[in-house]
């Protein structure tokens, strides 16, 4: 603590990001990046903008892009905000749209960034506790909050909750946005935007970082009603006014275009998973029912630190979470075939 | 004003870049960007960068980007902060280090973003005014203040404060952060890092958008004591934990690497600001002292709005504040030696 800080940073909890370790031989599976590269499409859209107008800004709105995600989700680009990575985009929704009198309502076990964005901007927040089989319970969201914020599919567990189920979210706290996470929705769940035109407390955020295999990029998008919309970018030009650099507006607006490449690698992922899956039940494991592209699992008669770091001792890297009610269980994301081998062959040693 | 909105975004006036046009035959000298392009050295790194390894997120610390800052400056990792541009330093500087109970003191002309971060962030402030000659006179910040901040070389004007009236300004406020955002310092000025090892309340910022020719790429640093970057690393860490994308980091750190590009570029700038401080006298113009990539200059006999939708006309853009004491100025970019003459050529004719 210094005498020159804001008093509020001596009590600030960061986020703790997955390692990513500079050693490239490992076998990453810790922080659910996607096994294959981005579209060829946006690569060579980056690599045109690399020359001497990189002295030049940015269009501070980048209108290509939203125009690009608009077309892709059939909106208007006043329903769509962008910014870099969806964390960016998520901490001015909640700077923006949830500092109320009444609590935000997260689940107990979610994306571990949510409860620290309350810290930052000091928003009063409940957990709420998912059920015995790891679901949202919608009806244990129908009390006074100042918000609803949720993974969808959920992170870690990776379970999906349904869009009818979304409905009724929406329904039972019209005067709330409900913030629909979607960073993991195209490995196997129904996107929410499909209601943003029904329901204008909702918002939706995706991430470009995992279907989209642009986690270094940093490109994140937000669709709702205008409204929504325009206090994100109030809170964004009060903030940054060219949040995005000329090639991320380039290159995720030139991945959003490509879209059979995509198509192609989400299946592809989706293929692999239900693999691993198969993989880890023959290994006597439990695992969740995933939409995502990782898997959540326990062994009922192993350690999950004990076995995440025996993964480590031969080079794979997953990730587990010392946490309530999650601690037996290990968040594994989905690679490149061979090294989902190499995943199932090192936990057959343990 | 939407029922969803934090109560504070209603009154949120954020802050208004410099037009970016979409159409590039304009003589564009509004946004002090650089007329040469980035170091070849930078290009090429971030050409390395754009390959399949983008589908994993950056180094959240950006590692390699704060070791060429620290070599470059002689200081210490430890001791620099990286950010996606200058502003989301700056913003997360106010966030981190200036909400206190005494007000932030900055000049009354400045840079006008100030005002915002104060509105974005509660941040109770008192605007000093600069002297006639729009100078910062030191002695009027000798009175409690929650912090202190100051471009360096202001702008809009280009006026330089010198070294030893920033110690001044440090010795006098002991227990307060003083910020010396130092956006121009290349192009005339010396840079107040040297001070940092003996004066743990200064924190200095510097943007890759001016003098590294590197405005569409968005990277800014911040340079002070351990103490201070930590405030800004708990801030960052709790709102995004990668603001800096890979090619980012590559170029970025490339830019800094390559000294002979920068040295000479800035002396191009510098040679051309000269003549077309020359050519404004000529004109009949008032030029204020300039260490700046631009000049701030005023006609005795001609209104500056006028002349600025004038300028426009002939396809010249500078920038013009309607703003008191300033309303008669213009800022004018220093551009390529033929957009210089292209500027100068236009206002004869005015």
């Amino acid at each position: 603590m210094s005498k020159f800080w804001s008093p509020f940073v001596k009590d600030l909890v960061p986020y703790v990001p997955g390692e990513q370790p500079k050693l490239s031989k490992l076998v990453k599976l810790n922080t659910n990046e996607n096994p294959y590269g981005p579209s060829p499409r946006a690569i060579a859209a980056m690599h045109a903008e690399l020359n001497d107008d990189l002295r030049l800004y940015p269009d501070p709105n980048g209108d290509r892009l939203k125009q690009a995600v608009a077309e892709y989700y059939g909106v208007q680009p006043a329903q769509v905000f962008v910014g870099n990575g969806s964390d960016e985009v998520l901490a001015h929704a909640f700077h923006g749209l949830f500092q109320h009198d009444a609590p935000l309502l997260f689940p107990d076990i979610s994306y571990s960034f949510y409860p620290v964005y309350c810290g930052l901007y000091g928003i009063d927040h409940e957990q709420v506790a998912l059920d015995e089989q790891f679901q949202i319970r919608v009806e244990d969201y129908a009390r006074p909050n100042g918000g609803i914020i949720f993974p969808n599919p959920n992170a870690p567990t990776g379970c999906l909750l349904p869009l009818d189920a979304i409905e009724r979210l929406l329904q039972g706290s019209p005067d709330s946005v409900v913030l629909v996470d979607e960073a993991y929705i195209d490995f196997g769940g129904e996107t929410a935007i499909s209601l943003v035109d029904k329901y204008p407390n909702l918002l939706v955020t995706q991430t470009l970082s995992k279907s989209r295999s642009l986690a270094g990029l940093r490109v994140g998008i937000a669709v709702g009603h205008p409204d929504l919309i325009e206090a994100l970018e109030r809170i964004k030009n009060s903030f940054n006014s060219y949040p995005l650099d000329r090639m991320a507006i380039a290159g995720a607006a030139a991945a959003f275009a490509d879209r059979a490449y995509f198509e192609q690698t989400c299946q592809q992922v989706i293929a692999s998973r239900e693999a691993v899956v198969a993989g880890l039940q023959g290994l006597g494991f439990e695992v969740l029912p995933s939409a995502a592209n990782f898997v959540f699992a326990r062994h009922p008669g192993k350690d999950a630190a004990t076995l995440a770091a025996g993964l480590r001792e031969q080079g794979v890297i997953v990730r587990h979470f010392k946490q309530p009610r999650i601690a037996q269980f290990l968040r594994i994301t989905i690679g490149a075939p061979e090294q989902n081998q190499a995943l199932l062959e090192a936990l057959q040693g343990l």
